[in-house]
This record gives C-alpha cells, sequence and structure tokens, in this order.
C-alpha cells in the first residue's frame, strides 16, 4: 500500500512518524493531510538509505535542487560533487536531470549517495535513446516511455516529472494563441514533437492508467509537470497555461482516485503581480494538491543573476501558499551549473522559503531570526555565523576583514549603534 | 529659488526637462509631481557635475549604492573602485557614508567623480569629530551638528539624510515597549545617545527650521531617516517605528511649506507579510512622499547573503509602491563591502526595482524582458547578453562553458526545448 492508502486506512507509518517529528507536529494531523492529498511524503517503497520529507499543507517549505549530465557535459565525479553541495546547503530534495553519459549510472549512483528523496524526468531518458539509438526524438515510442519510467521505478526514484497535461488540445490552445517563447519545458518540448509528428495524444494521458499502475506498486510520487509552462513574462497565465493546469488537476483526482501521491508543478515566468493569482488558481483547480514551483523567476532579464529573480518569486509564491522551490541557479539560461552554481542556487531558494514561511507564521520559523537577532545585540559573532543561513560565507567574510576590536565589524567599526547604544545604556 | 519652488511657479526647469526625457513622460506632468512633493530631483544648486535623476510616483524605481570609510578601512582609492562599480552597474544615486580617515578628503574625491547625486549622512561627520577632538559621541553640540550639514551643503552634497524624527517622545515610546534589537541606524544611535545624555530634544528636530533653511539655500532634498527602523523581523512596525514615521510625516510638510525637497526613509528588517502594509501606512502618513526604503530584509539570517533578503523585501515593497531602493551588500552585517560587493549589491537591487516596475505596469519595463525572450527563441545569444542585467556575469558564464553547437548552451545542449520546437516546427 502507497503511504496514501495507509494514511487513507488511519495507519500513520514509520515515514509520516518521521517527517511529523521532524516537522514539530501532531502526526495524526500529519497523516490527515497525507490522507487528503494535500500532504505528499515521496518514497519509493524500495527506496532505504533517505529520511523521508514532508512536502504541503502546514508543512515548512521545501526546496529542490536540480543537477545532472548534459550531452556537453557528462562528467560523474561533477554530478556526485553537486549532489553533495546541494545536501550540504540544506537542500530538502534533489532531481537528477541527466542526459549526457551514462545516464542510468549517474542516477544509480546519485541514488546510492543521495540522502535526501531523489527526483527524476524519465522522458529525457527515452529522448536520449530515441535520439541515440533511432536517429530522433520522433522516433521514440509509447513503450520506451513507460519503460523509463518503469527503470527509473525500479532503481528506487521517489517523485518523477510526468508532463501528462501537455495535450493535443492544449497545443491547439497555444497555437490558437501565439507566444513568445512557445515551450521551454524540455519534457513538454519532446512531447510536443512526437505528439504533433504522429498526430497522436500524449501517451502519459491517453494510458495515464498505466502510469497510475506503475506509480502506486513503487509509491511513486507523481510530479506533474508543466510542459506548457510559460518561459518569459509575456507568456505568463495564458490560456495554453490555464488549459494545461485544468488537465492537471484532473489527473490529480484520477491519481487520488488510484491510491497515487501527486503534486504539481508551476511555473516559471511569471510578472511579480501574477504570481499569488498563479497560487490561488493552482490551490482551487487542482484541490489542494502540494504546489511545486519553478522560480517563478519575476525577470527575464536576470541571466547571471537568475537564483535572485528565483528568490523573489519564491517567495512571493510561498507566502501564498506554494509548497515546495524547486531552485534556479545563477547559470541558468546560460550554462550547465557548477558545484558552486548549485550551492548559490540553494542557499537563495532556502532564503525564500524561509521568508514565507515566516510570512505565512510558520510554527517556529521566526525563532532563529530571533535568537540571531539577540547575538547581534550580544555581539556574539560566533553565535551570529552559526545561525546565518550559510555558516560557511558568513565566516568567511568575517575572517576575510578583521576589526581592529573584536566586539564589532569593519562596516562601521567603533562607531557600531549598537556597541554604542550598549556602552552607553548597559542595554 | 529650490526645484520645489519653482515647479510650483510652473516652471519646467533644465532638471525637471532631462528627467522627463529619460522616463519618457510628459514635463508637464512631471512638473506637478514635483510640485506636489510626490516627486523629488535631488540637485544640489551648485552641483553641476551630474545628470539629473528623478525619484518618486509615476518614475521608475530608482536604486542607491552606499559605501565610504570606516575607522578599520579607510582607503580612498578602494573607495573610488567602489564609486565607479556601483555606477558601473548602474546605480542611479550613491552614498557617501564615510566615518574613517579623511573624512572630507573622500567627500570632496567623491563629488569630483560621480555622475550621479550624491547624498551623505553629516551627523557622522559631527560624531567623528566630537570623538577624535573632544574625546566622545556626547561632546557633539548642537552647531557641530549644523556645521557638518552646513559643509557637506556647501561641497555641493544632493541629499542628506537627517535623523530629525528621532525624539524624546521616540524614545520613550521605545523604552516602553522594549525591543530585541534597540536601535541600529548608525545616526540614530549617535543622536539617541546624545539626547538621553543630556536631557535634551534632538537639536535636527528641535531647530528643523534652522535645516529647513540650509536646505532651501541649497537645494538639498531632505532624506528625513528612520533613526528607530527595525533591525530585527521582531521589531517590525512597532510603536517607535510608527511613531517616528508620524512625525517624519509632519517634518515632510514642514519642508514643502519651506520650499524644501523631502523624501522619507524606511526599514531596515520586516517580515514579508508587513512589507505592504509599510508602504500604504508611509505614503498615507507622509502625503505621497517618496519611499526610500532600506532594504526591507525579510530575514535576519541572511548573512553573507543579505542582498538576496534584501532583493526579495524591495520588489514588494516597490511593488506596494516604494519609490527608491537602497541596496544591500552580502557583506552587510559582517564587514565593510568589497568593490565586487558593491557591484553584486547594485545588480540586486535592480533586479528588484525592475521586477517590480514590471509589477506596476510601469510604461516601457517589459520591453526589455520581451525583447530578452525573442533573442532566447531566436537563440541569439551575443543579444541574450547585451540584454542582460548584467552583461559582464552572462558573458563570463556562457564564455566558461562552451557548447558544442553555438546555438545552444551547456545545460541541455542539443536537447535545448526551444531548439527541438524550432528545428521541428520552424517557429
Amino acid at each position: 500500500m502507497t503511504q496514501l492508502e495507509q494514511a487513507r486506512k488511519g495507519v500513520i507509518t514509520p515515514a509520516m512518524q518521521h517527517v511529523a517529528q521532524v516537522e514539530k507536529m501532531d502526526p495524526e494531523l500529519l497523516r490527515g493531510g497525507v490522507a487528503d492529498g494535500t500532504i505528499v511524503v515521496p518514497l519509493n517503497n524500495s527506496h532505504t538509505k533517505i529520511s523521508p520529507v514532508g512536502i504541503g499543507k502546514g508543512l515548512s517549505i521545501k526546496v529542490n535542487a536540480n543537477f545532472g549530465t548534459s550531452g556537453d557535459q557528462a562528467d560523474l565525479e561533477e554530478e556526485l560533487l553537486k549532489l553533495q553541495a546541494a545536501i550540504d546547503a540544506k537542500a530538502d530534495t534533489i532531481m537528477d536531470l541527466s542526459t549526457g553519459g551514462d545516464i542510468n549510472g549517474v542516477r544509480r549512483a546519485v541514488m546510492e549517495r543521495s540522502s535526501v528523496p531523489v527526483g527524476t524526468v524519465p522522458i529525457y531518458q527515452a529522448a536520449v535513446e530515441a535520439v541515440q539509438n533511432r536517429g530522433g526524438i520522433i522516433h521514440m515510442t509509447p513503450d520506451l516511455m513507460f519503460s523509463g519510467v518503469e527503470d527509473h521505478a525500479r532503481d528506487g526514484v521517489d517523485f518523477m516529472t510526468i508532463h501528462a497535461g501537455v495535450t493535443l488540445a492544449a497545443l491547439e490552445r497555444l497555437r490558437l494563441q501565439g507566444r513568445t517563447t512557445d515551450i521551454v519545458s524540455r519534457g513538454g518540448a519532446f512531447l510536443a514533437t512526437w505528439m504533433l509528428y504522429h498526430k497522436k495524444e500524449n501517451p502519459f494521458y491517453d494510458s495515464y492508467d498505466r502510469l497510475l499502475s506503475v506509480a502506486r506498486e513503487h509509491d511513486i510520487t507523481l510530479s506533474l509537470g508543466d510542459g506548457l509552462r510559460p518561459g518569459s513574462l509575456a507568456d505568463a497565465t495564458d490560456r495554453a497555461q490555464i488549459q494545461e493546469l485544468l488537465t492537471l488537476g484532473e489527473l490529480a483526482q484520477r491519481a487520488w482516485d488510484a491510491g497515487v501521491q501527486v503534486i504539481i508543478e508551476g511555473p516559471g515566468h511569471v510578472p511579480l503581480d501574477q504570481v499569488e493569482a498563479q497560487v490561488i488558481l493552482q490551490k482551487k483547480l487542482c484541490g489542494g494538491a502540494p504546489f511545486y514551483v519553478l522560480g517563478p523567476l519575476v525577470t527575464d532579464v536576470a541571466a547571471g543573476h537568475d537564483h535572485i529573480a528565483c528568490a523573489i518569486g519564491g517567495a512571493v509564491a510561498g507566502m501564498a501558499g506554494a509548497d515546495f522551490l524547486c531552485y534556479v541557479t545563477p547559470s541558468e539560461h546560460l550554462k550547465l551549473p557548477s558545484v558552486e552554481d548549485v550551492r548559490e542556487g540553494v542557499i537563495a531558494a532556502r532564503i525564500a522559503a524561509h521568508a514565507a514561511d515566516i510570512a505565512r507564521g510558520h510554527r517556529g520559523a521566526i525563532d532563529r531570526d530571533k535568537e540571531m537577532s539577540k547575538a547581534r545585540k550580544c555581539l556574539n559573532w560566533d553565535r551570529q555565523i552559526s545561525l546565518a543561513i550559510d555558516p560557511q560565507k558568513a565566516q568567511a567574510y568575517r575572517a576575510d576583514s578583521k576589526p581592529s576590536s573584536d566586539d564589532v565589524c569593519t562596516m562601521c567599526g567603533e562607531f557600531c549603534a549598537i556597541k554604542i547604544v550598549r556602552d552607553y545604556f548597559g542595554s
């Protein structure tokens, strides 16, 4: 039985027990959230190497880090360093998006080493194999697509992005409306290419029950991908995007009916004033399923600093109710991220998630900030560094610029406001 | 006559003409905004080396960069490199906050070289001189405070932070309520120390007319500082902060009555869910005067990455109506910023300002994003780089990771969604 099915039967599984303890919440409340689909615990039933993580209503906002090889850069050791960097920076989950080199080998090595839930996008594998062995993406077959899902499921993958909402109807709506950047999701592009060439429906939509059966067998959490997500501000909240979201809402319901855990993926590039509306819409149209946003990026022009554009959108989305933030690194739109890019991306997304947790009044979220502020008032620098979201960088900055008095920092030196107030008033 | 007085008389000055042209707006509309105080054009009437900048209602959101020496690091050349880095990264204004070494020399060198309006905080000078020549901050005198203002005015400074709202009544309110971090503004701390020791009112409040007279003579734009701004999330929107804001609203009205341009400074550290309320409150209590926010930082724990915490708060404040964002660098709370920290701080604040401009539907703001998205669709990399908010970093990232095909980048390589869609559908 899946976590969802057990929750419905009133069973608090060890995974739920663990999550409830981490989240400092009543296990019965957590079980209720899993049962009604507003919380997921992505955990392949053969995956024993990880600490389970909960994502959804009433839980702290979680952060995912993507990495993986490409055809241009396929170095297993480098990707494993990125895995370690993501985990060290406290990503809650990771996704292996490899499309180059020995894809199976990378995934298995990641599964072997990850201490957090692992996600993948199996359609990438079908596309890569079709290109390498059959001469093109159009030579994918439904069986190849499903065998990718099955392979990943057997390897123990905990959650999978499946772009089942890229339907012929949604593509037609996209064509009718027109777009600035058409399709920017790789999975969406692979499927659309295949569908339009063959004039056939998306196999993941057409044979969705087959997908649900694999997902149920292994307790895969389906992350219903937004293959038509806007890739530019101009395309945000357009009819193609919302058509796909309607479909994803229906597919979420069918997943629940089949006992399968499900989350919904969201954009992408969205002007800041539309971010809250996007979250409200997803929550209403998809029955309260957890919302997993990629950004959203609030400008198209921040290449080199897209982790910042992402942190702005992610914080506002989180405040509005998004549950799960996919990081974006500074190298987005420009290159495969380096190990350092991965680190920076996770930290930026964690700042956004934490700011949103505080804004939502999430239990205990502000406690760390209060402790930090007390440490500031006491001019206790060791404690400030240990409380920083990135103690490593905070320590490096402080070490880099030695103040003449250990009490202060070189920004204000002896004119430190806090020191002055303390020295004069002893407060 | 000041810009404000001329605007009231119906005169469109050359400075207003220039600003209207840059902002692509009707000069008469701009003049109206200056006349009613919702727009300022900070421009000392003896300062001829700069391009005037407009700040306020209906204009694009502006970004300020702070730098300057401290007692621990007082290297003129380094500070001039920061000035250049800030201007290269397209800061709209800069502030010289020097408190170490040859303060007058640094300020005059900055005035000599800056192509953008320059702000200062004259109380720093009075405090430094009192410590160096008289043995302590409490030995400042009202005349020393005012002579700092006069010296800076004569040097051509365009806008000055004056903490005239730190009154005995506000300090008493702070004491009654209690705070996590008391006073974190340097100017606020200097004045409070002096006031509480001497049991006297703030000279800038007590002799506000004297201040207005200097400001009017040189057409200094007063930036009424929030000496009691919250230095931690826990202190945000407390009675001491709002008491000071009430006073600043009254002082803004008196500035207008005296023909003096004025902007209001705001926090600081503010939970994300309170940011919009802060802006609404400032606009209502201060008669629509431009709002100049320092951050706000939406968490206390982002030391080493506070430019990101600032970008989140700044974007949301901007969307809500803030007019002017003071950057925060990654080194905030840890050390005096390096040249690279200054660069990163300006870029992060510009991303926030731009995202907010788009969210407010500011004329033309989204055009650059549309151009970028078109360049992405065409896989035109040179154009993408030139449209990036930081072409230097975008170029470095691309050069650092050479794709096998010039069409794509190493993130997806041949599996680039945009390339696939183009190759199959020729769109």
